[in-house]
């Protein structure tokens, strides 16, 4: 396949687009890869289209490998199987709805979940038909709030969308396995430095979840990883180790002191090193126990008000939090409903008071450092008081453990005894989790199991962000000069660039070309004349990316042409009759 | 590529779906290759979805041999091109149209002209960057009143359209024929019987316009074809041959006559058979003129009276007629319109009051049949009175020649002597045809030309409805036991059915399977065993209808398999040691 600059549909540009934040985004317009049509919705010209296709089938050769099948839904789906599962009212406004000439609704389907639930009850009934493995490539919808970043966040974006389908948690998590092998396989080839983070399963909860982020300076996630082993996880997912518990058979008893104008913990530690000297060490917010009183609000209205312990040098993470409790909504506790609560003393609430046994009736959860025999200065119930030496498990005991307290740059890895964690920012490229049984349930998917019984089908969901890979991969790999793209996503497996007036340049290029074309190489040959400088077809190939670059020029009075390492910038001089091995060598590795 | 059925996602059915009217829609539904997700909306399984990318295959294939360059439009599209081009007011209702979330206005493209013409205005500005000629393979979208067939006719499908862009009509010609070729090329591929059919191309008027019709029972679309020659037309688009030219040096003078009670053909041929016979031969309703009075709505909303003469035993065909002048809307004049014209006697109206120069001033446009020097019997303006012998160029002139009369079975062709017109259904599968400067005009797509100056680009239109290309190539080459694929398009080249109970039959299937897949084959391995039947297994590979069928069965005891072809039902006895070799030959041919 020969692509001609003189004739190829694109024009680069020499500035940047005013609305593009973001390098790939710049590049990616500036070497006339994509357009702008819409505020989050883009055009794929004729480069970039190539790039698309070959991620595409990338992924489509992995998931082929694994077993999985090829399908294709519509994107325009009537309203119905999204009413069942409730995503009709909950999507809120970030689907894209329609109605049709007879006023029927419809929605472009931001996920496929339903139709893919729907199309296995049609077809399937037995165990003997499980597990299946279904798959799309396709161009999905999503009404975002703030688009940006070209194609890395659109409202119009094609996805690769699978699901697995198994009678048992152990098929599950078979099938989970395969498809994660897969993703690894799948980006290894795509050129990605990417990260596989621990994430929460959200409403399901406990069972596996993971995110594929391409490492980036730009992404919109951030997540922690290990310094030492290959631990990574979303923040929200960060599960902190507990301490062994501690030994508290010598622990003086707990006693309440006069700590008067110490609502803070800031007041509260300077009270304790004024009053209360320690000699080993001088007091810190670590020693102290802080309460935290939110409200949660239920999917279905009601109200129900939680209290979390953590260590007073720690904040509530209101993301940590809302990650552990989704679909619950979690709002901190105002005056007027602290006031309702006649045990709690504001500033200075304690353990006593707090719990489903308590005289609060309030359930208490704490963070796993608070932890059997850790003791600990807090709330004595009683304005300008507190308890020292309170211990867990033998002055109180909380009704259960919290993932809520932030996590900070510097803290325990929780995977590994060396290590400390990171934080660093990443693009989510693919998510694999165990959906489980919530949409079998919803839309009535059971087989006959061995038995003869109706049970009901477990999920697994596994997505990559098709047009978002091509952006991300732009993103990891350009430079200065411009777009940089690894050999197996290249638009073109060489770029060559006729440099010079007369016909010997040309003629050699062009023959070159044709011998590369035919050794079924697709080359990109700029074969402009008239005005267009060589300079401008130099600048035009750092800017479009192709890996290596083949320049026919001055060079050709000495019988060589010159060969260019677009990553590395490495030059060599090849004498014309060997040029084409060279070449193909370099593409063939 | 081995698909096993086993595990292939799909289920055959025995029985039809209720919603079925074709064969096509049938026969896809029940051997698993399409579900309905709802009215005109398809959901593609993984057998109907390998048949969908070899069809798109063959396209994209045939488009980038001639040098047409793929692109990909969104789907999701802005008002504002549409706007424009007045487009998002006169698609009325055949469109689907929301509302992002901040209230602006898009479409679901049905067709991409805008977007199209926009990106070259984009991207090109002089004479040196044409011709290009782009396409893209796209979901569209159309609200249809009456979606039916299954994809033959569906609201989301998948079209290939492409565009050309050239600075002259010259160019524009080469443009179109290097489409017509490229489609003639592709259709053939595709197996498809079909017709190139002259088409209207309505407002453009003038310009090539042609549609490639699959041959089918089943075809929304009526055309006429010759008995002896190629030629074949949409009814709007045969032009009848205009008689040459009949000398009138020796006609009798035109006499008015007596013709009481004659406001019909009927009464007026009875009439003068009986009160002026003729010696060769009696009148006939083609020897009469008869005058037809309508009224154009023009788009601005005036309206303009229009008559028009046909022969006698002719009727004005309202589709034909306004076939010629869309997108003016055509009514018929009714007494009280007629009544304000005092030159017409109703029943009477003869050709002296007619035409822009008359008494009336109303334009008076003729069949091509109503040539020089022929002779007619018409109205002479006087109730109870007709006109004898009153011959055209000498006695009057009309206005000009219109293409109104019907056409009818039986009819001249219009391209060759000795054949006559037929008429026949086909299922519009392509369209092409000069768009001409109507959107350049509209976006303001101009380039500079040779001389420095703006001058507006002229395009060409070029369409195929691909999952449409589908059920009509299923509708196409069925027959009474099933879908029968032609080899490019097959979701397998080969069937191979395990018919037993043995090892043996299935260890010598999965052998010879394994061989096929060897050699580049794609097989579809009917590897099921418990309850599946062979005669259950001979029904589903009779209804998914691949063209290869090799039974691994009884014949085994004597060392020999079974090769049927599914066309012609021939069954040819091989040796085992021979399958795998007869395959692929007859695979390859």
């Amino acid at each position: 396949m020969i692509l001609r600059m003189s004739s190829l549909f694109v024009r680069t540009l020499r500035d940047d687009p005013n609305d593009a934040e973001v390098p790939s985004h710049r590049l990616l317009v500036r070497a006339g890869y994509i357009r702008r049509a819409a505020p989050g919705i883009y055009s794929w010209l004729p480069l970039g289209l190539r790039v698309l296709r070959n991620v595409e089938g990338i992924i489509r050769e992995e998931m082929d490998a694994i077993g999985a099948q090829e399908l294709s839904f519509p994107a325009l789906l009537p309203r119905e199987p999204y009413e069942a599962s409730n995503r009709w009212t909950t999507y809120g406004n970030g689907i894209f709805r329609l109605q049709d000439r007879k006023g029927g609704d419809y929605l472009l389907g931001p996920t496929h979940e339903e139709m893919f639930t729907l199309a296995v009850k049609d077809m399937y009934s037995s165990y003997k038909d499980l597990p299946v493995w279904l798959y799309q490539i396709q161009t999905k919808y999503r009404d975002e709030a703030r688009p940006r970043a070209g194609v890395l966040r659109g409202r119009e974006f094609i996805m690769k969308d699978s699901y697995s389908f198994d009678t048992s948690d152990e098929g599950l998590d078979r099938s989970y396995a395969a498809h994660r092998a897969a993703y690894i396989k799948t980006f290894d080839r795509l050129g990605f430095d990417y990260a596989i983070v621990k994430a929460t399963s959200g409403a399901m909860g406990g069972s596996k979840s993971e995110e594929f982020l391409a490492k980036a300076e730009v992404g919109e996630d951030t997540y922690v990883r290990c310094t030492h082993c290959d631990y990574a996880a979303n923040v929200e997912a960060v599960a902190v180790r507990a301490p062994a518990p501690v030994a508290y058979d010598d622990a003086p008893a707990a006693h309440a002191e006069q700590t008067p104008d110490t609502p803070t913990i800031e007041t509260l530690v300077d009270h304790l090193n004024e009053k209360f000297p320690r000699e080993d060490r001088p007091w810190a917010a670590g020693d102290t126990l802080k309460n935290v009183l939110v409200v949660l609000k239920h999917p279905d209205g009601t109200r129900e008000p939680l209290a979390i312990g953590v260590p007073g040098d720690r904040e509530v993470d209101p993301k940590r939090l809302e990650g552990q409790l989704e679909p619950i909504e979690v709002e901190s506790m105002d005056e007027t409903e602290l006031g309702k609560h006649e045990a709690l003393v504001k500033g200075y609430i304690g353990p006593e008071v707090l719990g489903e046994a308590s005289a609060s009736r309030i359930r208490y959860v704490v963070d796993p450092r608070v932890s059997e025999g850790t003791r600990w200065v807090t709330g004595a119930n009683v304005s300008g008081s507190h308890v020292l030496d309170l211990v867990v498990g033998r002055d109180f005991t909380p009704d259960g453990t919290i993932e809520a307290a932030d996590v900070r740059d510097g803290d325990a890895c929780p995977n590994c005894a060396e290590g400390t964690l990171e934080s660093a920012r990443g693009i989510e490229m693919g998510h694999i989790f165990q959906l489980g049984r919530w949409f079998a349930e919803a839309l009535d998917l059971k087989v006959l199991d061995e038995n003869g019984k109706l049970v009901t089908v477990t999920m697994g969901s596994y997505g990559i962000g098709v047009t978002r890979a091509v952006a991300a991969i732009a993103e990891g790999t350009h430079d200065e000069l411009g777009l940089c793209w690894p050999r197996e996503i290249t638009p073109a497996d060489v770029h060559v660039v006729a440099a010079g007036k007369d016909g010997e340049v040309f003629d050699t290029a062009a023959r070159i070309v044709e011998q590369l074309s035919a050794q079924g190489l697709d080359v990109l040959y700029d074969d402009r004349t008239g005005k267009v400088s060589p300079g401008v077809k130099f600048k035009d190939a750092e800017l479009i990316g192709v890996p290596t670059i083949l320049t026919v020029g001055r060079g050709l009075a000495d019988g060589v042409v010159e060969v260019r390492d677009r990553r590395t910038g490495e030059r060599t001089d090849v004498p014309v009759a060997d040029a084409v091995d060279h070449l193909v060598g370099a593409v063939r590795g």
